[in-house]
């Protein structure tokens, strides 16, 4: 590079990142133990030390997924490659897959088992409201389907699906359940046994609360058995669960080097996850959420969501009459270093995204965001 | 987690890396400046300060690559990902593929081409062996193709692929060329635009020495050409450069959550590289290279590929008759804390694999290697 060029290297400065309260859809604020494990020097990824650990990152993955299920692992990219994993694995060309779709990342199930030649049927809802059992079952006797996709936390809307009963008509009709808690693994109950689910995934940097980069998924023996019986290969070969597996499993077959050190950090997450305890951790999240949800409709804000639907880990705010939402969400970046976000797809424009997650899920998080939100309301 | 149980919290101890000195086929030894990146506090995927990082390290890695294309950017997985992202973004099912195979990694290619619907041809030389343009040329003549993919730096064997003359050939027979950088960039001269590739991938863990999981990727316009004209949707969601270019570009569209740390540790990792000056770079790498193959050479032990064709990041090193790989390893690692590799596929048992990749490229490693194995060869 030539150093007298405006692209030398004395052009790339040293990395200065401005502090930010991370209260947005994720990334979440990293626990600083999780950024500690993250600078940990590396070993390599057939170590004797990082089997081991990767054995403890798949107990402590089944304990927060709350399953019995030997396939469970992070998959080496972000929430949406283990969406893809979770899709690619069962779908064979021909299949059909009904995917419920009430906000962005059903769409997105939808464009992606498209592309792995699903037949794609889809039932849909406003975007802010959940399915209900019967309608799944409806759905399902006039267009049978191998796999029902559906999103627990649509970060998308801030609704939270409910699980229980789902099992019991998709599997009555001989399909597989499969579930996205990218927004929901770590900060709301997902159950993955308890509620039959076959195929359920996460990303790393919402409610575990480690940086973005690793996708936990989870396979029960119903999805196992579509795996191993496929007749054709697994169109992905990054995201190939036959290869990872045996990388995983006892074998130790090289599929692909291991992100080591977001590896480290999510086993510090998940230590954290399980030092905090399941219960308390659902605990802290609901309370905090209760928190601003209460301050917010003190402030005269509505909440898009009604409340037996509401995600705790992320709550949708309707952007008042008159009130441009993004100069308020700069104003609280740049005078506050607080992030909110903005909607997606169908609420962009009507509703601001604030996210608890982990541990942004804090009180003083919350009164500080409400009182800052006050302020650049005042203004607006 | 039930603290009674023998799954319970107190089982799952601290992180207490041991401490390593990588000399295998990657990941290499981390710069300590990209570990400390790695544990800066995160900011959100859009952020205006990330989207200063990411200009930047676009900028960077085009000056690492060697190239003025736009579409220079790492997709958020390892080296792996990136040559699926590369294989993916320009194979429509039915093109017709050229691979050349010499190593694992040809291997590799054949195997993830033939499930985006690619009629893979090969081309095959003994592992350590190298291509001649006008091999490439005769095949094809009698087969032609829409891409020809090749390994600059096969990390199976140490064999170092010539580029000057590959780009001739591939060009006058309409085909793209397709090159893995993946043990080269950054250790070697990659030069894509002087080659005339027209897509070059790599990954961070080896001659950039930043930990795994991002691959660093380029498309040149012949390339870009090919994916926007592509009749059917590219196959792979996660990886399809439609949509990443879209948010690494000035639409800034939410694609996936980008693995901020791992962008962070990268944009450190090329500043590194551009202090140092690639020139300077490449001859530490040569230079320490030479001094390690003198010293096993001195020691009595034979290289598996000849010098003309020998990489200076991985050397390949016969293990002599009557001595088991596998234990020489093991006392390197449990009595000198180095790691270094065993052979893949039709070298396994038969070579060990030394990498003096970018950190891990230095005098000292070099002598306390050779030193090291002195000691275990002695007494096997």
């Amino acid at each position: 590079m030539d150093r007298n060029s405006p692209d030398s290297p004395e052009w790339f400065p040293e990395l200065q990142n401005p502090p930010r309260l991370l209260l947005g859809p994720g990334p979440s604020m990293v626990h600083p133990r999780v950024l500690r494990a993250m600078a940990s020097p590396l070993v390599g990824h057939l170590d004797p030390y990082f089997l081991q650990i990767m054995e403890m990152t798949k107990k402590l993955l089944r304990y927060v997924f709350g399953t019995q299920n030997d396939l469970t692992v992070p998959v080496s990219g972000t929430g949406s490659a283990a969406m893809e994993a979770a899709l690619a694995n069962v779908i064979e060309p021909g299949d059909a897959v009904l995917i419920c779709i009430n906000g962005y990342f059903g769409l997105r199930l939808a464009d992606m088992a498209s592309r792995y030649g699903a037949q794609v049927r889809t039932i849909e809802k406003e975007w802010g409201e959940v399915f209900e059992p019967d309608e799944i079952q409806a759905a399902l006797k006039t267009n049978p389907a191998k796999v029902v996709a559906i999103v627990h936390a649509e970060t998308s809307t801030g609704a939270r699906q409910p699980l229980a009963g789902l099992a019991g008509v998709v599997h009555a009709a001989d399909a597989l359940l499969l579930v996205d808690a990218v927004t929901s693994l770590g900060g709301l109950p997902v159950e993955v046994d308890q509620n039959g689910i076959d195929i359920c995934y996460s990303g790393t940097q919402k409610c575990l609360s480690c940086p973005p980069g690793l996708g936990p998924i989870t396979f029960g023996p119903r999805a196992v058995e579509v795996l191993v019986g496929r007749k054709t290969q697994v169109a992905n070969w990054y995201l190939d669960m036959t290869m990872i597996q045996k990388y995983w499993g006892t074998e130790r077959t090289y599929h692909h080097t291991a992100p080591i050190s977001a590896n480290f950090a999510l086993y510090e997450g998940l230590r954290i996850v399980a030092e905090e305890g399941l219960p308390a951790r659902y605990a802290r999240h609901e309370r905090n959420a209760r928190r601003l949800w209460d301050g917010l409709q003190e402030m005269g804000l509505e909440l898009h969501v009604p409340e037996a639907h509401r995600l705790p880990s992320l709550t949708t705010v309707c952007i008042p009459e008159g009130v441009d939402g993004d100069v308020v969400r700069r104003r609280l970046l740049d005078e506050y270093r607080i992030e909110i976000a903005g909607g997606l797809g169908a609420l962009k424009g009507k509703v601001w995204r604030i996210g608890l997650m982990g541990y942004s899920s804090q009180p003083e998080n919350v009164v500080l965001l409400l009182a800052a939100l006050k302020e650049c309301l005042a203004g607006a």
